[in-house]
């Protein structure tokens, strides 16, 4: 049988609680399939950086680069929590896993389920993918302040985007596109505004259409993208677009099909140089934090895109229809339900 | 009787259409007050710069400089006219002028207008401004690219962001946050990732804060910003945001409040070395362009906000009511208006 060594990174918050149902439902899709899982837990985060000092230390990003993939909760200190940097945790351990695995796709599905009320009036189905650059654009961390505190301060972000970085984030989309059955493809930026890197952008995408004449595409810029969202979400399949475009959008997109609490994404590195990523869109939730309230779904889901990417896409198939199912059930009696509640009921979809 | 003197520039596309309208209306308004208009055309534009090459010159500049204010409509080419380079007539007419003119507040209101439809589900009235920097941030035109069009190419975007610049602007916001029943300021950042950028403005609304006491406020990252103005936008009175970020908010809040075509926005010169600019958030509608299709409301209402500017508040509340009768009378009968009818009804409505 085939062993899948995972790192858990369940983090801060609600993550460890729907971590834990994520990696049940990892299990029952696996069942019977000829694989087990070898887990090994890091405990990082925001207490793991109170009690030792360590964000991600070069040794321990050594170890997680060993394994075939992760599997991530959530992280990030309650708002009010004055002991930690803002934005501490989530740059010096988040943003340094998606850039040190060089995940440059970050894929965010966003899909409607039956049955979840959604804040839009219309409710036509929603099906579409955000591939979102994840290694470079304006979260670079370049730029710097001057005179700081005083005055005359002035303080500044650099966006940075390569030939490299943009190709390979848009030749994945156009794949993407062409192998779903509408073959759009939408390129989302400012390149009206943000001449240098729209062009790039825009021409990369020019370029790399011509290997792909059967996917059709278009561009939007980010604002009038904003309308479409909201107004016809329909339009879009595929959403090709920079790392920051994308952080908008997918919030964005989670909200209007249904919530924060469905999106799953994968944080790809796509030569398998180092294991990519899972984890679910939302973030620790302190304020619910060890309520059994959180929705794990989202993990759930994202244990899915987990198993596809590992090439199991039967068991990932297997977790898709049991939280399918799920939903249908929810939509028939919408009685709340812990986190466990909805983690051995989608366990249980899958015939266990 | 005083005279104001306004600069008119009605761009492209629909732009004149509007423009029109809102003029209508800005002399309706005043019939009766002792003030009578003096116009002055600018035909800037798409057209313009391919007859003349002209986007908007230094003498052009110096010109509209002496107006009181700037009545605007909206540029841009239809999106398959290759003969103008994208961008070109949005950074060197329209960005140049809110930059030379000082135009730091980019004032829009948002607001859901009886029996207006709206894409959400919930039909509770919206009604917050959005008071978005308009001299820096990713806009300044800061950046560059090396070896263009090579698989070597690298492209950057500078966001500027400075003491002075900031200050200014959120103490606008503040005093305007003041002046409002609710009394409750959001800053929208993502001061987690754009460190330097988010900083500056963290401290900055916390250092105006205290001059403010009674004046509640809270800050929100960009992406769960999102989420609210689609699930909750009624927990919005002000928001404060740089540029970009302002771009993409104000499009979304055009959209869940029920649509572009009601915008309004005010480009505020806020220490008066040069004239303030009004022109509604939509574009130039190419392709509804000369078929009187286009809705002339958030072109009117940019007249309001004009003549609420210059100090003329009771002209300036005759339109929105004159407005708001409009928005009701459609309520009943929604048969569709040409862009004539509804200027005449708007100026009906004011009792002319
Ligand atoms: C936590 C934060 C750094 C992160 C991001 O901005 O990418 C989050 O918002 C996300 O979308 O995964
Ligand atoms: C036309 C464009 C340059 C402009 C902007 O990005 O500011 C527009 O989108 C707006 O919001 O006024």
């Amino acid at each position: 049988a085939k062993t899948i060594d995972l790192a858990v990174l369940a983090g801060d918050g609600i993550g460890p609680e729907v971590v834990a149902e994520a990696k049940k439902a990892l299990f029952a899709a696996t069942k019977n399939d000829e694989v087990s899982f070898e887990l090994t837990e890091y405990p990082l985060g925001t207490d793991h950086w109170l009690a030792t000092g360590e964000t991600l230390s070069d040794e321990t990003l050594a170890k997680i680069k060993t394994h075939d993939a992760i599997l991530f909760g959530a992280i990030g200190a309650a708002p009010g929590d004055t002991r930690i940097p803002s934005g501490l945790i989530e740059r010096e351990l988040l943003l340094k896993l998606r850039f040190s695995l060089d995940h440059c796709v970050n894929l965010r599905p966003s899909k409607t389920y039956p049955g979840v009320a959604t804040p839009l009036a219309s409710d036509e189905p929603i099906d579409f993918i955000v591939v979102r650059e994840g290694t470079e654009g304006p979260y670079v961390g370049n730029g710097g302040v001057i005179r700081e505190g005083t005055p005359h301060e002035i303080a500044t972000e650099v966006s940075i985007n390569t030939a490299h970085g943009v190709h390979r984030v848009v030749k994945d989309a156009f794949e993407r596109a062409q192998a779903r059955p509408r073959k759009k493809l939408t390129l989302v930026h400012k390149h009206n505004v943000l001449v240098n890197a729209g062009h790039l952008w825009r021409r990369t995408v020019e370029a790399v259409a011509k290997d792909y004449l059967d996917v059709t595409w278009n561009y939007l810029h980010v604002d009038a993208a904003m309308i479409f969202m909201t107004t016809d979400p329909q339009r879009f399949d595929v959403i090709v677009t920079d790392n920051l475009f994308g952080d908008i959008i997918t919030d964005l997109a989670a909200a209007v099909t249904g919530g924060i609490g469905f999106a799953a994404s994968g944080n790809i590195n796509i030569d398998g140089t180092a294991p990519s990523m899972f984890e679910p869109v939302h973030g620790s939730a302190p304020d619910i934090a060890g309520q059994g309230k959180a929705d794990p779904t989202a993990a759930i889901l994202s244990a899915s895109l987990l198993l596809d990417h590992l090439g199991l896409s039967e068991a990932a198939k297997r977790i898709e229809n049991a939280v399918l199912a799920d939903m249908n059930a929810r939509a028939e009696n919408p009685a709340p339900r812990s986190t466990q509640e909805i983690g051995d009921a989608i366990v249980t979809a899958m015939g266990h």
